[in-house]
């Protein structure tokens, strides 16, 4: 296993220590050390906007804490949920008084945990409302879409989440925004290679040599089929037909596009997939306003890529462009 | 080999290409699909800001290609210089009419390209100024300093040389302060996993699982050891002693640091090095003003991480914290 770390089970308390000290300027660790905190937050009148999710993802999510972005982000195990608590305690750092949202993914582990804590916050008398994100095209069929896994459209929620808090909605606004712009997103990803959790030592999957698995999850997670590696441009077409035929959307309708690498596919052939990325989008009459690329919300060592498509709407792009700051360009 | 690739002769066409489709609002492409040109540059007036390199470390060059960074980057192929006829025509591309500065990496055929690049510059009238990156500790000794490789370093002398050049300064202002910003910093690498080029199809180099390489290139130059994988604290201790012993900085002076990614390590594991890498700094006295962790200067699917140190000044400082737009946030 050719990786830096120190003592395999302390890697999530290592992650987080050298992330909160590269970023002192941006973010702050709680008292909880499994919580990292906007600096400036809570900021009063303002609904807090909270997510958590496993380790291993990178600069997901720790790294979308920020100024209009992310108050607080519970820090899971390696691929794990944050605990209950660590979701309780993000959601008090990030109480300004105007109630709290909890953005998340679609996981068994998180939809349990992030229930038990806003129970433990409606206690505190937060008020409380959750998003949960499930943008994976290809964790369940189109009709069962509740079922669906979040993944990195996950990003652009928190980003025009985050921008309309910001902005001085209510709880209700900045749920109800939150929510078309998860619904918005079709995220899929294909994996070439595995990835190892340190503490095990072995890969928790594997891809053959010459093989590709198409919907695959950022945790593994088998996808609908196992193929022989196609040429990039065959993979960023099939990308493009699972994603857009599942949006269906409209003939110049605005999109937001966000390729980003699983963590060990090099940066360059993000932008080689992106360069037929563009052309099936465009190809269907669709407008990209704005294409994002890199390890943006990564799987450890995987090697692949995964696809979102946002549709923009009038609401949905100006927050999107909006102002933010946190550790990555958004 | 597991990698998006089309065909494999073709893979910097197809990066450009589907890079630029990505950010036309930043970039755009000369009339040399191998020049890279900033969107509204030429800037009348401003001295032009050029690099150019080998492809395979993206997103440098050309993702710091933009406003107030660099004007126009010269795409050589896989880890191979850009002919001198594209850096003649990125000098032209960035020429405002108050000189061209070209801002780039000592390597062999950068040099001879660079050079001839320049004398064709004169003949058009252009004046050039130029400053070679040779950051690399372990590439050569000390007093040879004019001997060393440029690496990550080169970011920070593009961002305070564009800088520079942003703030109305002359072209022989911009040298000096893009000529200091280099000979404060100090970079190493640390391999642990090689990269293959598409078109050869195996390891350029090999590193035996369980060993790593300390002071290894950006290409897979020999470091000065080849040892036993040591802990993230071990190896993060080693890489700071190395370039902390050459800059033999005094108590007190204020750094910047960057900590990036070859290509194939999880952005958690440059968080743990960096846990440890801000206590070495600290320990000795130095203020870190900013940090940067993430996939910055990466050599294709290398697994590994560079560690670079730039000692700030009151001149310094400022123009590291200008404001610019490029596809990577500094």
């Amino acid at each position: 296993m050719q990786r830096f770390v120190n003592n395999p089970d302390e890697v999530v308390e290592d992650t987080v220590k050298g992330f909160v000290k590269a970023h002192r300027d941006i973010v702050r660790l709680a008292e909880n050390p499994r919580v990292v905190v906007a600096r400036g937050a809570p900021v009063a009148g303002k609904v807090g906007v909270v997510t958590g999710g496993g380790s291993g993802h990178e600069p997901a999510f720790i790294g979308y804490t920020g100024r209009n972005m992310l108050d607080a982000v519970a820090v899971g195990e390696l691929f794990s949920s944050p605990t209950a608590k660590s979701f309780h305690d993000a959601i008090r750092e990030a109480n300004g008084g105007r109630g709290v949202i909890v953005l998340y993914g679609n996981y068994a582990g998180d939809n349990m945990n992030v229930k038990m804590a806003t129970k433990l916050a409606a206690k505190d008398g937060i008020e409380i409302a959750t998003v949960v994100a499930n943008d994976d095209v290809c964790s369940a069929a189109p009709e069962e879409r509740e079922k669906r896994r979040g993944v990195a459209g996950e990003i652009f929620m928190w980003k025009i989440g985050g921008a309309k808090a910001a902005s001085g909605a209510s709880l209700e606004e900045v749920r109800a925004t939150a929510q078309k712009a998860i619904d918005n997103c079709r995220s899929i990803g294909v994996g070439l290679g595995p990835c190892t959790l340190p503490a095990v030592g072995h890969p928790n999957f594997q891809i053959e040599p010459g093989a590709m698995e198409v919907g695959i999850g950022h945790h593994g997670e088998p996808g609908v089929r196992v193929e022989k590696l196609k040429s990039a441009a065959e993979v960023a077409k099939d990308m493009c037909k699972i994603v857009l035929d599942d949006h269906n959307l409209p003939a110049g309708s605005e999109v937001a596009v966000l390729v980003s690498g699983l963590g060990a596919t090099p940066v360059n052939e993000l932008y080689i997939l992106n360069d037929t990325i563009e052309s099936e989008i465009s190809a269907r009459g669709l407008k990209i306003h704005k294409t994002y690329i890199g390890n943006y919300f990564t799987s450890l060592e995987m090697v692949g890529a995964t696809l979102t498509v946002m549709a923009l709407d009038d609401e949905l792009k100006p927050l999107l462009d909006a102002e933010a700051l946190c550790t990555v360009m958004l």
